[in-house]
């Protein structure tokens, strides 16, 4: 007989729907369509010749070590150099701080595994990272949006939220996927009493802190809770847990993040990780060691930084150009993605049919909600394709909300 | 003010313990230490020249897609490669009934992630693989321990069982982690059936299939349950969920592994598995690929099954040799492991310190069992050490028995 899988399946599958950038993706493989819609680095600056020596050099040095089971916690190099480079970031951590990752999407399921209880709430900008939000949908969250403004969310809203006994805040500080919008440092300190007052822990979300175009780089919520407890000539021991990437620094086909907190977390981080994959690939995590460790980020976040600004500008530019005078947007100063408000007249999932008939892709905004809002929404990715292809794809994309707004 | 971590964690964190071989891997940095306790393969085995060139080859002639994000379900080529390799063992399948995970504990915890409520009950070998079972005590799953003799898991046992509504069985049919112990043909048919006959669907554990030293092949259980549904001709859709692995014939360091199921199953896992960490390393994946399209594996497994079949034998011979007249063994015709049987006096869980200040390591039989048992019982691995160390380790290991049995 056939078996009946459906009635097997646990009640969290009910919440494993595919996510909208994920089905959005497959419209990537269309010939000729012009996406904004993933949130891919840009091909043009993966360092493939590194990697090519770094994997000789690896392979013929230690390929018997890269080649083998390693420990769940991560390689004890590649933690070294993130000491170092936490360190810069103004936090003193030492190895035992640190969990690596399969990408942050692994320390978010992670973090959901060892904190999420079914209905915990969990307190997150609205909107959030939908990774995030489905990570933790497997868990049972139950989410509370809390109100932003042009800075991130708004403190007072937050403090509000706090009366329901979150498990946690969510905040993506830097540059936030997907609104671009970034967090002044008033605002984090602000932010980091009130959690500190409710005994609430924050989880700082920071893919993109490094890809910086304009203005001054302002410490992480880490770095800041840690220099208002004095912590910092001790390993850090406070309220945040803070997770970065080398998807967006390095390449995102290695599958390579890391979390850091305070020892408790990681320890409970590392028993969970390992029993959900033993550890990362030895081999990825000693390569992405080899290629890093002689400062080569440095020159490299020179040339990522250099083609995305000039992508931002130039999709910023055609805003202005092209784009309807009732429609507004963000101007982030970093990162991959700015967010467009349309009137509310305009359903933006509505639209994305007729934008793909046109070649041209974004990622409607009401998903990034995890209770409701956004319909008139979308956010636009400029990392991934080229100038020309900016240019020509807020061409078509212009024309799409125009027609729409006419009632066509 | 201090942060209360404790209170926040999630329930399940109770039962995320670290195991006792991960405890027990520590050992192995112990200088001049001969452990049989891990389950590594020998890196004498390793193929480090064709790792290079694969490498070389695909950073060369597809670097920006190999650094590049992919999709959830597994690169295509590995997976094509994959269905071939699966039809050589009888089964029919295409790519949508194929995940690529990051290494078969993956797998083992998005099934867990899509099948356990809190209280399942899930039926499995006594004693069974201690990864399954940590991976799975995540989700909350209730085990149900079912007995076995030298032919594995009893069907009458099996039966008795089922009348408590589990949600699933856990099988390992070729050379069982922990006992080496494989499941003959009649009897494999014997268990598709009753599950068959409750409507229970059979995880299937297949790691070391391939490695088989001595007897003939037996089709594996998917194999049996896809002729049994007489489905060969179309892709399979029954019963059962297959997981097998490249760490035991390619490398463990890649983490690369691969469940087999139908669509239907296949397709919650996707879901699951982009919530967890969105995808498999591309990079790894493709250089996965380089290696094996053109039959390398049959080369390659012809050296591991000569190495490790002659370490098997050297152990054996230790033991007929060496052991009291009291101990009994398995004799496994393949895989990685044979498991040991002392007097009933001895608990091995207690002997264990004084093997290892003897320098000697394995382990201990008891954290097989999920509820109780084994207390009298060890796990040798036979892979890693060379012939010589495993002629000296058993040495010292027949001393440290022989030593107890005295009373020592």
């Amino acid at each position: 007989m056939k078996t009946s899988w459906e009635t097997r399946f646990a009640f969290r599958t009910n919440t494993l729907m595919s996510s909208a950038i994920r089905e959005i993706l497959k419209y990537t493989q269309i010939p000729d369509l012009i996406s904004f819609a993933g949130g891919l680095p840009s091909p043009d600056v993966f360092p493939i010749e590194a990697f090519k020596a770094a994997c000789e050099k690896v392979l013929s040095t230690q390929g018997s070590t890269a080649l083998q089971y390693s420990i769940t916690e991560g390689n004890i190099q590649l933690r070294e150099f993130l000491v170092e480079l936490t360190a810069e970031q103004g936090v003193k951590v030492d190895i035992d701080n640190i969990l690596i990752t399969n990408g942050s999407q692994q320390g978010l399921d992670l973090l959901g595994k060892i904190f999420i209880n079914r209905g915990d709430k969990i307190l997150v900008e609205a909107p959030s990272y939908l990774g995030a939000l489905q990570a933790w949908n497997t868990y049972g969250a139950d989410y509370i949006q809390i109100e932003t403004d042009d800075d991130g969310i708004i403190p007072e809203a937050l403090e509000k939220a706090m009366r329901v006994g979150p498990k946690f805040v969510y905040l993506l500080p830097n540059f936030q996927n997907p609104t671009g919008k970034t967090i002044p440092l008033g605002r984090r300190k602000e932010l980091i009493e009130i959690c500190e007052r409710f005994g609430t822990p924050i989880i700082e979300d920071d893919p993109y802190g490094k890809l910086r175009y304009e203005g001054e780089d302002i410490p992480s919520v880490m770095a800041l809770d840690s220099q208002m407890r004095n912590q910092t000539d001790q390993p850090y021991d406070g309220n945040v847990i803070y997770t970065s990437t080398f998807s967006k620094i390095l390449a995102p086909g290695l599958r390579l993040a890391w979390v850091i907190a305070p020892k408790e977390v990681i320890q409970k981080l590392v028993y969970s990780k390992q029993g959900t994959d033993l550890h990362t690939s030895t081999f990825v995590q000693m390569i992405a060691h080899e290629i890093t460790k002689n400062n080569f980020l440095d020159g490299q976040l020179k040339i990522i930084k250099e083609a995305y600004g000039k992508r931002r500008q130039v999709m910023l530019d055609t805003l202005t150009e092209l784009f309807p005078a009732e429609a507004s947007w963000t101007v982030p100063q970093g990162g991959l993605f700015l967010w467009v408000t349309l009137p509310e007249s305009i359903r933006t999932e509505d639209m994305l049919k007729k934008a793909v008939e046109r070649k041209v892709a974004y990622v409607p905004g009401s998903p990034f909600f995890p209770n409701d809002g956004g319909e008139n929404t979308m956010r636009l990715n400029f990392s991934n394709a080229s100038e020309e292809e900016i240019v020509e794809g807020m061409k078509r994309l212009s024309e799409v909300i125009k027609n729409e707004l006419a009632g066509n």
